[in-house]
């Protein structure tokens, strides 16, 4: 009969992302191995203010692993926004004897983490987001699945693009963050990649270098363009217009949010998952877990949060070399 | 030493589709084993006109099989539209001993060759789209990778909706031609389907099932909509302002009409490029091929324009039995 | 307030085949929607003897239509091989009160459904099975699915197979029947293919025709094999040491049964599925629903085992002709 | 107009990878972009050999990206394998003015490479294996695609385990290294993984452990093995022997070998083959292109030769967590 260490539990939150149940799977399963009780919490952090909470058992978490979506539901709560709704969701876990609370999510997840842990509950973070905009992480559960379908579908865009000699604008997910749209652009070997963090708004030179390359002989074009970029119909349109060339947009959208998940993201997350019970195990308090220099790794909370994240520059250099080919007959 | 039985030209056009490559291989294959010579024309009737046409061998179709897009390029042509145009591809036809001109295309595409066909050159039609919007046969190159295209991309759509407990719209491609949506909304088990040949612009009832099945318990609905009824945005949110569910449009576009081609389309046209070279082997003038009660044929293309096509009412109704939950608790 | 028409019990038995799970959600959701009440039979006709059935809800077939397998499991059942065991069968099915017995699967449950038919259960048979090997009909649940799987994995071979300059023997599916291996032949663009139906032992031939395509310029070869012919290993052996030419076998084996279903063994399964509970609802007893001439239709159970089955000759001369190029430079 | 800096030739050796390709294409466009003539050559160490190696323009590689294999061939030298061959190498890229040679391979490859330096010729080599098991990195271009293959063969694996409730052996590739089978046992939940590099050959125990599970409820088993521990077959048939649980072997083969890259794979070669050139141009000579702590680097190639690798613990021990449910009632 092994004595229970404590009880720990578990929610999903913010957008969801493929490998959160994976990641769910991990932490319910080491858990119970090390001597804990998991409780899986329903739709984020409502979850805890109904009281949608169960105890999880090895079963439970069958067949999930290879699932996208999170089968804990995830959503927004306004009640948790507000101050008594943090105390009041402090008070509950006190009630049921839940010492620790696991969230996997984003930036927004974890700055309510960051305020419950005022009062008193062990708040542990693990990275869940498609968009890979954490900056004390070089990974987010999610992110590998979400680039490659996004990939796989702007292959089957550039397919029916040559096949027509057209220009395609593809817009990829990321509001203020641009690696799918910078991963796609070297995975697809875009002609143009737009990301938040580096395109100038100077569309007239986009346009000349779209021209120049049909000059030099290119016979079709990809753009991707990332969300926090927008207006992918309008530029398709502008690009039409000045160029000639018959020019598509394709808004990729939510369907990037699906998905079995990659052996990637299920690893990850599942080994993020184990990582992260150890860590309780250990007596660690208020730290989120992050993947940094090829490692997984733990930072504080408050550490964590003053880090600034950007884009990799030579990847974004050699995005640049290997898909830009308006002077390649001169070279 | 095999004596020359005439010459062969193979063009596709029209929006490209999965499954042209194969086509157009299984023409050039099948041609030179049957003893003639064919032409490959680039870029639709444009490739007449401008004589972008190249004499192929067996080895030019090899590693075509398996990629969607056509090698052959397609367009459309302005020149070839008018009365002279037509005229004079007759003659370079003529010219170059061309007897048969193989169309692969739609609608648009027979129309021309029907044209073509009175200035002496012998056309025989194979129904390349993937909108399945050609009366006279039951299946058309393209349509299968088309519906597995957007059914996968639906599977991930349903799991983020299934995780954020949302209403998703989701628009599939088909202008004036449901089969697509239908196809979707019964693999993918769509709660609303919305056809261009069956809906009755009723919103309001359509929202009102909506309302009624999250009141009956439902947790996330998907609404497919096909591009001739559009405006999925606009749907969207007139959904979450009358119901208050979360709704969310994605356009899925032209990704559609790309990817490698499924089984059935490589191997309905390699059949159906192959029995094009048969008939013409048996000295049929001015055919279209197609697929109809279970076998490939071939029909007059006077014939084939006369006919009138309408969605299967069996199918429709078993969409409408399976995916309508509004009274699950009744019954 | 629906009065109950009668029961029905659906299961599935034999090999597993991908949208087995469609057919039981459309009995059940149509059974239901047409005054029924519909139970799950557990592990084929073992769940009847053991009394492992359910009744079932509209909910309880929520989120399988996309799964493959079958959720309700299968089995061979050794006690209702025996007289005894059907009879038993039989009197349980009226103890219960269920009518009617619908069974998903392949000749071997067909055989148990017609004998158990004489004690006075109705049976209705849908074809669910890979092989596609059943006479009556010309699509069989899962066919569509495991062809795609085969061709994919094929694709991938040839690449490699490509890089190497090797040749690759492939086993698929299909003991006694050649279909899989057929359509991958086309659909794969395979240089060989040796079906239990027709192939005649001739390796001396077979090798022969690798040699004279490898002097005649060709670096990769696929040869498909069906399970039927087998001996893959000592296959590639043999072309190895007769040719020189670097030879890897490679059996697909179970594979080809999982996996999501596509969108046709869906939309069929589907169908086939409705199409069960309305000739049950018109009166009709111990029936095969099948697919013939491009239509959903059913056939007395006796005469459907009367039909006998061979390949398509038309497919098989096509995939004869786009494969084999043994003198492509001669012609 | 710019000056020629030197020429590069790039070859592809060993057993092929997915993402070869845009590993050269990566070098090609680099290699052009900085100012070198950039050659391709055919077949491995046999190219140079045998002068089959061409100039490269932008263009020749385009379309490369998005297919596996390797376009430019892979084959075993055994001339090359001669001092002899390694001088005559040498001499002809002396001739043909070629200073650097990317070598993109394997450990075997590798070997090669390092022994032509020693005759003046500057090597620099690509890590390209799906096996991972190359020490100095930790990334080998290949590996994340044949991880997904076979992951997502696996996952179909199970869906028909589970519906005949069976044990299933799956053999995956890795002779001397079970990085795949690793990552699969995460990936997929195995119940039991064997890898060369920790298997202790104690069947016994294997084989306990599934009849426990078996007798605590669980109701299909998935036991991945390395191809470097094998005989997957006998290990099906003695486990079924001993268990009596129904159990069937898969030998995934070299399908795991071909298949459009990944994501991750397309990227980490078009950056590895970037560097690549950016090190030449630094005029850094005989070093290996390598992936460690999250970064690509490169190191001398006789230091890279005296690392030695081993499975990660962590991942392991992950894996024996996640997986093993023996106890799982209990706990």
């Amino acid at each position: 009969m092994i004595e229970c260490k404590g009880r720990i539990a578990v929610l999903t939150s913010g957008g969801d992302a493929p490998g959160m149940n994976a990641a769910v799977r991990a932490v319910v399963r080491t858990g119970i191995a090390k001597g804990y009780e998991v409780f899986g919490v329903k739709r984020g952090y409502n979850g805890i203010l109904n009281k949608e909470m169960e105890l999880m058992t090895f079963q439970d978490v069958s067949e999930k692993l290879q699932h996208g979506g999170t089968f804990l539901f995830t959503a927004r709560s306004a009640e948790f926004g507000e101050e008594a709704g943090k105390k009041k969701a402090a008070a509950i876990c006190k009630e049921m004897g839940i010492d620790t609370l696991v969230v996997i999510g984003g930036d927004g997840s974890f700055t309510g983490a960051k305020d419950l842990s005022k009062y008193g509950v062990n708040v542990i973070g693990l990275p869940g987001t498609i968009d890979l905009d954490i900056a004390y992480t070089e990974y987010t559960i999610g992110f590998d699945t979400a680039v490659n379908t996004a990939m796989e579908a702007i292959d089957r865009l550039r397919e029916t693009s040559n096949s027509h000699e057209r220009c395609s604008v593809v817009e990829v997910m990321g509001r203020s963050a641009g690696y799918i749209a910078l991963w796609c652009g070297i995975a697809n070997g875009a002609e143009e990649i737009l990301l938040p963090e580096r395109f100038d708004n100077d569309y007239d030179k986009l346009i000349e270098e779209i021209k120049k390359n049909r000059e030099a002989g290119m016979t079709h074009q990809v753009v991707i363009n990332a969300e926090g970029v927008g207006h992918s119909y309008e530029l398709a349109q502008r690009i039409e217009e000045a160029t000639g060339v018959e020019t598509r947009a394709t808004i990729l959208g939510h369907l990037q949010r699906g998905g079995s998940p990659t052996a990637r993201d299920r690893v990850y997350a599942s080994v993020m998952g184990s990582y992260a019970v150890d860590i309780i195990d250990q007596g660690k308090k208020n730290r989120l877990v992050g993947y940094k220099d090829g490692h997984v790794y733990d930072i504080d909370i408050e550490e964590a949060f003053k880090m600034k994240k950007s884009i990799d520059d030579y990847e974004y250099q050699v995005a640049s070399i290997l898909g830009t080919r308006c002077d390649y007959k001169n070279i």
